[in-house]
């Protein structure tokens, strides 16, 4: 029998999505849940429930989880501290995948960078992450660049704060410094997110480039931590786990 | 018989460059001329001279061209206005290549973004400007990504100061304007020069890129003007007419 | 008042492409036709009809064209000598623009193509084009490639015949050709249409490239098409004349 | 102290690199080995040995460092079975490294390879691979290419052979097959090397790009070599040891 997925907030422009990738799966969908609906039948009639609503309702969904006994994917962003800790607390009962970007390909990349930072060393390989987006889009760098930024930090044993960035050069700012992080933000067109991280030393250099097309992605990857969720123990998982890159 | 071409600065690193490039074009090499000497002899052995040297001589060599009554290929930079006033008093007299890149690829990119900001409307199509160097460079962005910006405004039947610029977005910086010019500027490596003009709106992009490999690319393209200039009329050309792109 | 554009065949995919454009552009939409209704009254009823449907119908909406003294974007493939002839003399009475590819930077990427390849000397640039496109796609090189291959062929005085081509490099090939054009395909994904055309040279690389990410760019340029032909005199057009590239 | 590197033919272009190299890591240069002279005395000067030269001698030096009790740094190409099975034997008393391709960048972007090609779904995910190399270059795809290849398949748990292949494409080739790996290759001006993977599904794509701009790339990585085996156990390693990749 297909596993049967809940959707919170199914009819969002995120749920429809959802919809689609939960049958492309090959999944059945065991239904959705409204703004303002009860939780529990929803939850009771799954084996999984994906919710990409909103961080006010991430703690009763995760609680309605736990009293159903099933996983449970949760992608809504801006949770506090205490909405992050009762969603740590419920992961003591059942598996829970949380991750602020569900493509498949955002959180490879992601991980990918962190091991050939560790591989590449920063006083030979500059780092630089340039990133494109549409033009409506109002801050520098985005999220997922910072996220890149981080990355590499880690895996050259500090931070992004420690190593020091330099971001959206302009006039007389001087040599590049060695082991700083670069960042660079074209805007243009209906880019919906373009990332590459460059390695760029005397002799070589390495380019990896993420581009989404669709934002069918992020459905896509959470109905993949949907699927992977099954059999798992109790636990919070992030999207590294489900793509077995920890 | 061979064109003869006289190289002032010769023993210069670009003076060693533009040497094996005449050898390359299949020209001879009547001579070169070395600091402090004086410039008739050099000017009367040869059919054209090439000059990367100082502004400072300029004059001179200008004014030895056309005693000698011979063309010649300037590529000084840093030239005054009365310097510059002097060189087209000369042009007067002899033909004249002066530029401030001599790089065929780079001249033939300044003239197609000219022409291809014409064709797209600025309303639908955002240019972004790109470009990457080494890590010593230490203002950005360099003078060629602003040629290509004032190239795409003059293409728009505008300046690079009225369209307006958005370079180095950093934090909060708020959606993309119309018709504005945007910069980015990456740093790294030893990369002599890579230059991506793109144009992006909802349902296309056009990028056109330019890489610099070998600085060796401006001696060819002086070695080039020089054979160009035979037989010219007077006049104050520049590598657009070498090109045959104006 | 604004234009009022005529679209045949409105309710296939691209007609709704269609309608969608005369409305983002701020002209009418003064109809529709429907496949077996009669022509004259949306011709009668416009200021320009746009058609993209058979070539069948070509020769048709052709004469009610000239029938209603309104200028035609015809859009239509495969048409036979015969009806490109009857679109011929119709083009002797009002203005016609006709091409295998509307879009925008499709077009402004052939003109480039042409005019890049006549300023590069074929014995120092090679000239290698790639495409990419969907996973569906049965055969290489693209239409688009052979088209640029054309144009590199004609900005060098010579047509692709004659140049020669290397095509799909696999196992021992030899050296590369001097003044041959290279072609290579990647297939993979939902890939729209990506095209690059590449200058290699020993020390620069010229670079440009296409990227469709969107059928809709076909709808924006036939429109543009429309808009222009307002007071043109009679003709046949292609794009590149819409563009000014010509 | 420095450690003290020996160079085996030191005259040759690659011993230049690697002289140069090796004053660029802080690391003290031993000496070097002419063609025809005995190994013995450099062994016994040196610390660790390095010889890019030919597969004649890599027996005897293999020897010579088991004898003189220090690693070796092995890059020589085509050995015979019975030349790799002395190395072996030598490794299992002192350590050494010898591997294909000593640049940093490729090594990395191969382990990298096989670890994304295991993370992404190869029913969802095209694996298609580009390269472009110079002119001269005879034959395509590159090996560097076909290790690529190889790494995929080995991430997907199969092998190039069983995954199968789709290089050159040229004509009627069908729709892409789903598994398969596909290859093309471009030729032009004086590339050293340029490799890129690129993962294309429906919704994104990620792309690893590797660029040479310099042979040097290979001296580096055999110095970091002879550096990384100070200490090390007996054993016969491989870059991606070196690189902690393994």
């Amino acid at each position: 029998m297909s596993i049967r997925i809940g959707i919170a907030g199914i009819t969002g422009r995120m749920g429809r999505l959802l919809t689609e990738e939960v049958a492309t799966a090959g999944a059945a969908l065991s239904g959705g849940l409204h703004r303002g609906e009860a939780a529990g039948p929803l939850f009771s009639a799954s084996d999984v429930v994906i919710d990409f609503t909103h961080a006010a309702t991430a703690e009763a969904h995760a609680a309605a989880a736990v009293a159903a006994g099933i996983p449970l994917v949760l992608g809504s962003s801006g949770l506090s501290t205490a909405q992050e800790a009762a969603l740590a607390k419920a992961a003591r009962a059942v598996p829970i995948v949380y991750a602020a970007n569900f493509a498949t390909g955002v959180n490879l990349v992601l991980a990918m960078a962190e091991r050939m930072a560790a591989a590449l060393p920063a006083a030979q390989y500059d780092a630089e992450i340039l990133e494109m987006h549409h033009r409506q889009k109002v801050d520098a760098p985005s999220g997922t660049a910072i996220a890149l930024g981080r990355a590499v930090a880690r895996g050259r044993g500090t931070t992004l704060e420690e190593a020091g960035t330099e971001s959206g050069r302009d006039g007389h700012c001087g040599a590049r410094g060695t082991g700083t992080i670069g960042f660079a933000a074209l805007r243009g067109g209906q880019v919906i997110g373009e990332h590459s991280l460059i390695f760029a030393a005397g002799a070589e250099q390495i380019v990896l480039t993420h581009r989404s097309f669709d934002r069918r992605a992020y459905a896509a990857g959470a109905v993949r931590a949907a699927l992977w969720l099954q059999g798992r123990p109790p636990g919070l998982y992030d999207m590294k786990h489900v793509l077995g890159m920890n």
